[in-house]
């Protein structure tokens, strides 16, 4: 009886710690959206708002319907492409068993948040219908065959054929919380949107310089950032999964280093930008800080502290870097979403093929060998692991761009990707929302309340 | 020792496990109060937040001074009405032992919400004393009479005596999450206020039609619905108080279906919507993600995720229904607070008696028979639990009313119930608490910041 | 192995507790940040955040490379009065056992609190490069060597020897949740910057009379104490460190005395400033409410629930009277920090020699006797428990304002304290981080943004 309290307890736990990550990682959902608002003209707020929750509430039904399947679901083919057979959590899913519901709840705020980042790099003219096209398409197939191929036993988990102590093992692409997989694919598939539907109205002018064009509240914008921050925790610890099996260390190490690299990559993002732009710049620290969390999300399990400062460092200047060759590129994305999610994300991708330390691998369970030559290079890990998660890099990119770009297209070619000019002019609050999100006549001062009434 | 180890670890994740979901719960008073702020203007708006707070505060005192021993103190009745002899958390409490304090504060977390409930529906007009009234009475005595009857071991948890394979056995109502006993009473109590307070001044113009009175910051109602949402994983899953004894394959299955629910709720309001208005409606989305969370509330344990979909989607048409009548009644309830927590809460509390599966009541421990005649009728299981949660739903909402009701016109008599005019013209923050709530000398851009000072 | 199973699930559900309790410390951050930018005018408002957000910043690299070493290293002094040799987690931490990272974490949110007190007393004219210093030296040094002295085995933790059973053993100061290790500092800290920097230009009249500054937002002022209310339930619960060994005891009751103590402070305050300014003043009840979390931090675990209410109702007329005291002495703190934290938290820093019951103290492993006199006066603990607490309240604040005072006076005398009064005018956001908070362009009304376009 002793060891069913046990067993139990034991199981109980991890339950209850997927879920409450899970729970943390959903409210990212909210950080998003007051980011997105913040970042936005308050003209367009209802608009960017609303998308923000329809990303949870439509993400939620795609990834029933068909996301968890082709992710978790029973992989029949030879190529280790895509799972099947769990539609609609249809099964597999016991009664008084374990479930599974844990698993879906988590992977669906995964899924959620991969959505959302799309929607900060076209904001503030996309139609609304592209949006909903995208957003489903996104969370039902996109994002959960890449996360398929990493984490669901697919063929970038199985790269290579290595010899260890027992014989030939697989190993492959190793990504702890989601970097390429969640970020990545975010990043590059609202770059791709963001390319083709175009600059907003007005973002550069007659001579191609760039005009600002700042949000209407850098208080949302913080507010988001925290709650970001604070979701965090739920995405990269949480992504242990299970506090039993030395879980627990596993998690306490995210949650040391996923601070130390969000934190550093605030400090760099503002230091560098005083020294360019002659101001403390607010909103590009906030942005460092979530390029410095994007960065460690990989590696997050594995790495000594000291290297998720250098980690945070390095992806706050990958993400300053790259949102001054955006600009260049003459490329609108009023989120800078590619340039935190794509670009730092990609730099997070590579990270554990640099910085993995062996046995911090293995306490995670993530030590294929038990050997010496499948972690971190500058450990003395070999450059199999760099390799491995560079292909990965290279795929998921191939991957998004290549069902995202035509997606945009053919909407654009049938003219339903960009809201009109005279739309865009006015607002998609007041043309599609029926109103500004700041109503006049319930926002006035009391002195002039009166006057109204 | 390996077992009391076992057994204290099982104690121990149990009672975290209810506490956190009480701070949960706890952070629903933050979504309440932003939405609540969000959906009036700006001149009310300390007003409201003020009587957010204070639902927490007075709640917190009339609940530990009366509420809990009403709720779960011991029934000396021989009609199992209400309980007694634990005021003031005097009683029962040992020292190192299980101390009760955690379900305490749960139960307080849920006294608050159901007062809060109730203060969207008055906003705007109610005077301060009217309304201090009502949350003391509402947290110490309505809701928590309620709450003995369904949870405490009250008459409505015993109203069937059914044939089991052990012989007889008590059996009634069935209300996981409290779906009539924590939203039907706030949203009934706050109906019976709008209704005796009257419409706001300007709501309905001298032919009788309806005049929009939007709420002052969309983003604000955005965050609050957002907070809510990530509070009801507290609410619902937490309310399997344990995780022990199979609790955590149930709240599991409470986080899949809460979400489902919600995430339907909000897309087939938007969608309804959009074909009755032609706008997507950002705030009535988030009032149907609401009522699909609210809908779910009472079978949320027990039901499959494709039935949630559909509990969800027909709690968002019962609030938009109950939305068009009580406007088509000229009764101005400004957060639709009876259509979302009196209306859909009607019929999710009727949810249980359609959808229950048997097997998941048995996982909950829920299954007073054991046999195959107390649960959904849907699902093979009679029809006593549905006429069982018809009763509840009968006496709940007669019971909230007989008791709110002559409280309301008492105070309506007495002249203190509602704030003049004058003061509603102006608004309750100049007149009451000293001054708007964004004062305009504190928030005028910089430009002109160095001409006012 | 079901021995192993049990102990390891005890470890992990301990490691969890104190992670996601550093959670709610972190998200404290989000609720200072709300409440401070709520609390100033707009035109320092990006200037107060990047303030907020460098908090945990800075303070994660100062915590990481000096404090944490400083406070919880190994004391190799003769007179307990730092640590040493754990400078940037280098030592002590192994890789598979218990790597003492959730700790780090855990008190890096503490560290990170502390710091974000001070920013509200200095807030609207200190310059950003005095903020980063004292930042800095708060985190690396004076609070993590206060921490120490209490709970790092310091000298405050053993001033008397006392006679138990087993022999004599070490007794001293016991402050739980860090009512003076972290209010009193960050308070303390607080005050003696707000003299040395001065008020804010035009805070008192010619004649000295004070002049009204509102904060530019109410409702984000309100969200911020729901969320630093919330966090609480991190910080005072969470100051068990552990679930195991009767800790979700002792968690539980910080639950309920942390929220009976918390909704006392809001309703006294509330009530004494309706008698006095016939209003009913949010802004003042939401301190009363931190007022009231403060008081109990230091006690929070040894109380009875009345008990929570008396200290509450008494932490709300210690910050009634400091604000008062502080205004009279011309002093202008504009987030009342110091009343809050420096004043409430000195009283709540002295209830633990009042009000410890013995019973509660030896469930929380804290009763050094096993006999009946070292525990609250009121519950027959004899004085010394007062004494060493009032010895601590003594040497805290003169550490505190020892350190902090001539770091601020020779930044004043090297005139980087404050910003020019043309600065001040137009404000930090201006002057200091490219524009304002609140663009006037991205934030008109959409009727009028066709024409700005």
């Amino acid at each position: 009886d002793t060891q069913r309290v046990a067993a139990e307890t034991s199981r109980a736990l991890d339950v209850f710690f997927v879920l409450l990550s899970g729970y943390l990682v959903f409210l990212m959902q909210a950080g998003f959206a007051m980011l997105t608002a913040g970042s936005v003209r308050s003209k367009n707020t209802k608009n960017v708002l609303l998308k923000n929750v329809l990303d949870a509430c439509v993400g939620a039904i795609a990834y029933y319907l068909f996301g968890y399947a082709f992710a978790y679901g029973e992989d029949t083919s030879a190529v280790e492409f895509i799972g099947s057979g769990y539609y609609a959590l249809s099964k597999g899913f016991g009664v008084t068993s374990n479930s599974g519901f844990n698993s879906f709840f988590f992977q669906w705020a995964f899924a959620a948040t991969a959505a959302t980042i799309v929607s900060g790099s076209v904001a503030e003219r996309t139609s609304f219908y592209a949006y909903m096209a995208y957003a489903f398409f996104l969370t039902a197939f996109v994002y959960p065959v890449v996360s398929h191929w990493v984490w669901g036993g697919g063929f970038l988990a199985t790269i290579f054929t290595v010899e260890s102590a027992t014989g030939p093992v697989d190993a492959g692409t190793i990504d702890f919380a989601g970097c390429s997989v969640v970020h990545m694919v975010g990043g590059f598939a609202g770059l791709t949107g963001a390319i083709v539907v175009g600059p907003r109205l007005g973002r550069f002018d007659s001579e191609g310089k760039v005009v600002p064009i700042p949000g209407h509240s850098a208080t949302l914008a913080t507010l988001g950032t925290f709650l970001l921050w604070f979701g965090w925790y739920g995405f990269n610890p949480g992504s242990a999964l299970a506090l039993s099996g030395g879980g627990y260390i596993v998690a306490e190490r995210c949650a040391v280093t996923t601070t130390l690299a969000g934190a550093t990559g605030g400090i760099v993002t503002l230091i560098v930008l005083k020294l360019r732009d002659h101001i403390f710049d607010l909103l590009a620290c906030l942005n460092g800080i979530l390029a410095g969390l994007v960065s460690i999300t990989a590696c997050c399990a594995f790495v000594h502290p000291y290297a998720a400062i250098f980690i945070g460092a390095m992806g706050a200047l990958v993400y300053i870097l790259a949102t001054m060759v955006l600009l260049w590129c003459k490329v609108d994305d009023p989120l800078e979403a590619f340039p935190i999610h794509g670009a730092a994300g990609a730099w997070g991708a590579l990270c554990p093929g640099l910085f993995n330390v062996r046995e911090f691998q293995e306490t995670a369970g993530l030590d294929p060998i038990g050997g010496d030559d499948y972690h971190g290079g500058l450990y003395g890990g070999g450059g199999r692991l760099f390799v491995a998660n560079l292909a990965s890099v290279a795929v998921i990119m191939v991957w998004t761009v290549g069902l995202v770009l035509p997606l945009f297209v053919l909407m654009r070619v049938l003219g339903i990707l960009r809201i009109s000019p005279e739309e865009e002019i006015i607002g998609n609050d007041v043309s599609k929302h029926g109103g500004v999100a700041y109503p006049i006549d319930a926002t006035v001062a009391a002195e002039k309340q009166a006057a109204i009434d």
